[in-house]
């Protein structure tokens, strides 16, 4: 069910919009949970946003991709100093279009806005000052489309090319930094680049804590993706990046859902299976639900992380 | 059943023991085969190697990775002027060891040289001008192991930790130089860096020609893999790393499979099994010998490009 989303971008809609994206913290200032922000987390591929600044909306889009676990893009500057450091970026296909003014027709949109969460204030038709992303009805979105004339390219068919992948670019940024950073010796830098595709010392440190596949038991390691469970782009040092605990040997079917947070595990070891996978498309894949699995205390430590920052519920 | 190989480097020794791989044209400079040549798609990962230049042994190693089609390094420079520019190039991690001559033992050595492809004359010592990749005997590999007294990492263990990804060195490289080529719109070299990822327009136009996996049969296009028929890589030109027909839609351990060359498909549609790939491992991942599949003329072109460059027999 294709749902539809309200993004009140402030001051960064520029960067949002040039970069095919949407930013927000995972938690206000204040550590305070926020609705708007964890809507993030519920946006699927195929879903429809429309983007609004400045008094008016100025690009629909499509989401491309699930959340995924990223710091505050630099390009926001001091735009966005006051917000933490960790959030959810999602990625979007932007179509800009003609602007148009919610308040020059607030007779029509008003009864249409949410009652909780709403983007604007139905009574005055501003902004509201909290709102980041909030889901709106199929009523809604179907008359701003209808104002906005949109055309462009279909929807479905937007979703299914994917378009610049985020993760790739997190983890390019991040392996710059590695690259010049002259604290580190030539061997180290060369020990996390090799680990970001599952290579070198994190694969062999791996190998000593696992030995196969957790969900198709193959053991023939030409076979297995050495995966990392808090993603390489994730870690916050050296050492997570290496950490034989963080990672699983993975079949490459087992490796692309658990990466995209398909699958996951839980801390009784159950398997964890994403609403968005279908049990059609996991069988189609090869894969049965295996036995509660078990793990060691510092598996369980980053299979929470997992859950928490990649799985998709 | 591992094999022992014996590599006469020439003057791109230095080039290959510091890189971590052995090259050779895929033929001749006069366009005949060689033996020498075809033993490279003949190595196999776990095999062992022995390195001789200037007439001593160097360097002893082990296999990492099947051969790949690649282009002549670079930095071979006027060393490789008279070879040819397409080859294959194999990973290898190497030991460097204090220089045994085999002239000095020939009495030894000589009987054990093989009667063909031999890599030294065995009534003078010398190193046979045409040879560049030899199969040796175990007897062979383990007198020339014992006098060098190798010890190093057991053979295993290396095979088992991938070395440098030599299919991302080349792309890397290949990428590069579309980023650099000032006749290409800034919209030419996003489109074909996103075609590395299988992304965008390359993508789009697969999905005009492909809707499903040819193994698995599923069509939920976001497990999908738009996986090129032609590497990416190998690509001459822009056009054919567009192509819609230069690919298929594949479950990501599909993918996996054919872009190691593990499987393929010949010119009647049949599926090709690598005799490197075990019938229990196709089944652990989740897969059964298709049926006969029908593909276009422009994919079978591209699909017998596979199965002479990158399938591995």
């Amino acid at each position: 069910m294709r749902k539809h989303w309200w993004v009140n971008h402030k001051m960064t809609h520029a960067q949002e919009i040039a970069g095919g994206y949407m930013w927000s913290p995972k938690r206000e200032s204040d550590g305070k949970r926020s609705q708007y922000y964890e809507n993030m987390r519920r946006a699927r591929p195929g879903d429809t946003v429309v983007s609004y600044a400045g008094g008016a909306i100025r690009a629909m889009g499509t989401v491309l991709d699930a959340a995924i676990d990223a710091a505050k893009p630099e390009e926001f500057g001091s735009s966005g100093l006051s917000w933490q450091d960790q959030g959810w970026l999602v990625a979007v296909a932007w179509n800009p279009i003609k602007p148009i003014r919610p308040k020059d027709f607030l007779q029509s949109v008003a009864p249409l806005l949410p009652a909780k969460y709403s983007p604007l204030q139905a009574a005055t038709g501003d902004g509201n000052q909290k709102a980041y992303l909030s889901e709106i009805s199929e009523e809604l979105f179907e008359l701003l489309a209808s104002r906005a004339g949109a055309t462009g390219p279909t929807f479905s068919e937007v979703a299914q090319i994917k378009g610049t992948d985020f993760r790739e670019v997190l983890e390019d940024a991040e392996e710059q930094k590695i690259q010049s950073d002259l604290t580190l010796s030539d061997t180290e830098r060369a020990q996390l680049a090799m680990a970001r595709r599952g290579q070198g010392t994190f694969r062999k440190n791996l190998l000593t804590v696992e030995s196969c596949c957790r969900l198709t038991n193959i053991s023939n390691s030409s076979l297995l993706v050495a995966s990392h469970i808090k993603p390489w782009r994730s870690c916050l040092t050296a050492q997570e990046r290496l950490d034989g605990h963080n990672g699983l040997l993975l079949a490459p079917q087992v490796d692309f859902l658990f990466d995209r947070g398909l699958i996951g595990f839980d801390q009784r070891g159950d398997l964890l299976m994403s609403s968005v996978l279908t049990s059609e498309d996991f069988q189609a894949l090869g894969l049965v639900r295996p036995a509660r699995h078990i793990f060691n205390s510092k598996q369980l430590a980053y299979l929470a992380y997992h859950q928490q920052n990649v799985f998709q519920d």
